[in-house]
């Protein structure tokens, strides 16, 4: 994060400081166990804390709609805990060795380590969650798992396919990705006194989908215009596991047939080197595939912002358009 | 299962035949999705039903307590389904090929597959938990999927140790095995009328815990007395795999120093043959390793029985200790 990241950042994290506080001490709290291995990685993983997004989603949303600041704080915590068993177990199926600029759980510890921590992780959440007496936030969180792991499916299936349909790929990315923020808006909202609505619930969750497709396409757009050291993953991840993301298929979609034939040797094959990657890179960008993401993300994250305009007023609801705007600066030229 | 394995499990079947078949049919209904790869591999699993022993024990404890016999149903799908997922991770962990004499998912599509279907397996049956609002049920097997994710990490850290200690061994088998009979258990009593326990819940928990442990203990008494094809694992797999259990544990605490040496060596040095696995056999055999574990299964399993002599009698109460028998009876050669 450089100094204007961190800047934009805290404008979307002061307003729910205090619960982002909360959450981190409730995650480092809920990770202890009576097993030094388990410990172990527990202490590992929380050494990498990210932007903790899904969390500040839920905490603006809750106290956006005058929600129960404390349900807030355990739901926060029980997103996290489940974004971070997708990525443990994620990295066992892509095979990736760092993340976030660190080695791997999987890398680290080997596979059956990773199942067993990935399982240890979604299942403290749910315990946790329990413990509570959260049952609503428990119900959403569940039908959201179940959805994150058919996402999972989907885009292992359409692995070393490079015909792959904007469709097919909006369904992807919104099951394995948008569906957690999604997830975020709505236990936020339902935190509200008296558990009444109002409709906030289905606005955030709106909300929380569009931004959470912005978010995985700007994510997606990196690879093909990020430094290697940007974030934290090698260059080019995607292609050469043999998935192709938006600004990929835009470009396969608008490209001429000597050029598809090009890439699509390149996809088939595999490739080692930095000249070849560049070559698919060229190819994104002369055929529209990066203008054409950035434009979707820009959509998207507005449609967010839209969804929130009849929502009360607040700081907290203008935070959460800070956050949708983030999310697209993250890769936006053009962006003050 | 052979003829009179069939009689004695449908003593403790018939009082509940019809809460088993509706539980099979919501487990068909259950575990169909709109992708094709996840239909096929439901199809496959449920083309390999186990004897259900975990919704049985559900709907008989329901049964017993005059419980909501739709909920009991309910909970006996989440507790196989969550019995499943342990299956289908704990193959990918072991590197099995075979389970109960068939290809495991692991060994037909691979570990990533396998990793992902186990993740599919256990949100299922927390998100139709959420749908059909069984808060009480669903808690349960939070934190007992999260025990469960304990255990797992236990067994998986006493690989390769030879010293490992009886109360290790029972803790291991408590959190990876015994505790989802427990909770099936609990959640078929807390499905009674108007959610009144009159000390039932606790009373069935501490069945299934005494029940599931006499389970795990006979099912790793198998390796040392059964043939190859009695139980669908190839003979020694616990043992090759670095695993000692309670029947090598107990001999090789009453051995003599050079017998001790000889099986320490055949467990680090691993083994290829018959005639070596035969050694070990002799070795658990000659001291003392089935009749000291035979004897503790026999007593988990009367303890088990005393539990529910304080509960209201009935013809389901009954069968429960059938139950307990059954267990014990799969082992035993001197039971009637």
């Amino acid at each position: 994060m450089d100094y204007s990241d961190r800047e934009i950042c805290s404008i979307f994290q002061d307003p729910v400081r205090e619960g982002l506080d909360a959450v981190e001490e409730k995650l480092r709290d809920v990770l202890g166990s009576d097993m030094p291995l388990i410990d172990e990685i527990c202490g590992y993983i929380s050494l990498t804390p990210g932007k903790r997004l899904r969390p500040n989603i839920l905490l603006l949303a809750s106290k956006s709609v005058g929600g129960d600041g404390e349900s807030a704080v355990t739901g926060g915590m029980a997103v996290e805990l489940i974004h971070t068993a997708t990525l443990v177990h994620d990295d066992i199926i892509d095979g990736h060795a760092m993340r976030r600029g660190r080695e791997t759980v999987c890398s680290k510890w080997g596979r059956n380590v990773a199942t067993i921590m990935g399982d240890f992780l979604y299942s403290m959440a749910f315990a946790r969650l329990g413990e509570a007496g959260l049952d609503g936030i428990m119900k959403i969180l569940a039908r959201t798992t179940n959805v994150m792991s058919v996402g999972e499916m989907m885009q292992f299936q359409l692995a070393r396919n490079i015909e792959v349909s904007e469709d097919r790929y909006m369904n992807m990315i919104y099951s394995k990705t948008a569906s957690l923020f999604s997830a975020s808006g709505e236990c936020g909202a339902i935190t509200a006194a008296g558990g009444k609505s109002n409709g906030s619930r289905e606005r955030y969750s709106l909300f929380g989908t569009n931004l959470g497709l912005a978010f995985q396409i700007t994510d997606d757009l990196f690879d093909y215009i990020a430094a290697d050291d940007r974030i934290g993953k090698p260059v080019a991840s995607d292609f050469a596991d043999g998935r192709v993301t938006l600004p990929f298929i835009t470009a396969f979609r608008n490209a001429p047939d000597p050029e598809k034939a090009r890439v699509r040797e390149l996809f088939h094959s595999g490739f080692s080197g930095r000249d070849e990657w560049g070559e698919v890179v060229s190819f994104v960008q002369n055929f529209g595939g990066i203008e054409y993401s950035l434009n979707k993300a820009r959509e998207l994250g507005e449609t967010a912002k839209d969804t929130l305009l009849s929502a009360r007023p607040s700081r907290e609801r203008d935070a959460l358009c800070h956050a949708a705007d983030y999310v697209i600066r993250r890769v936006d030229p053009f962006s003050s």
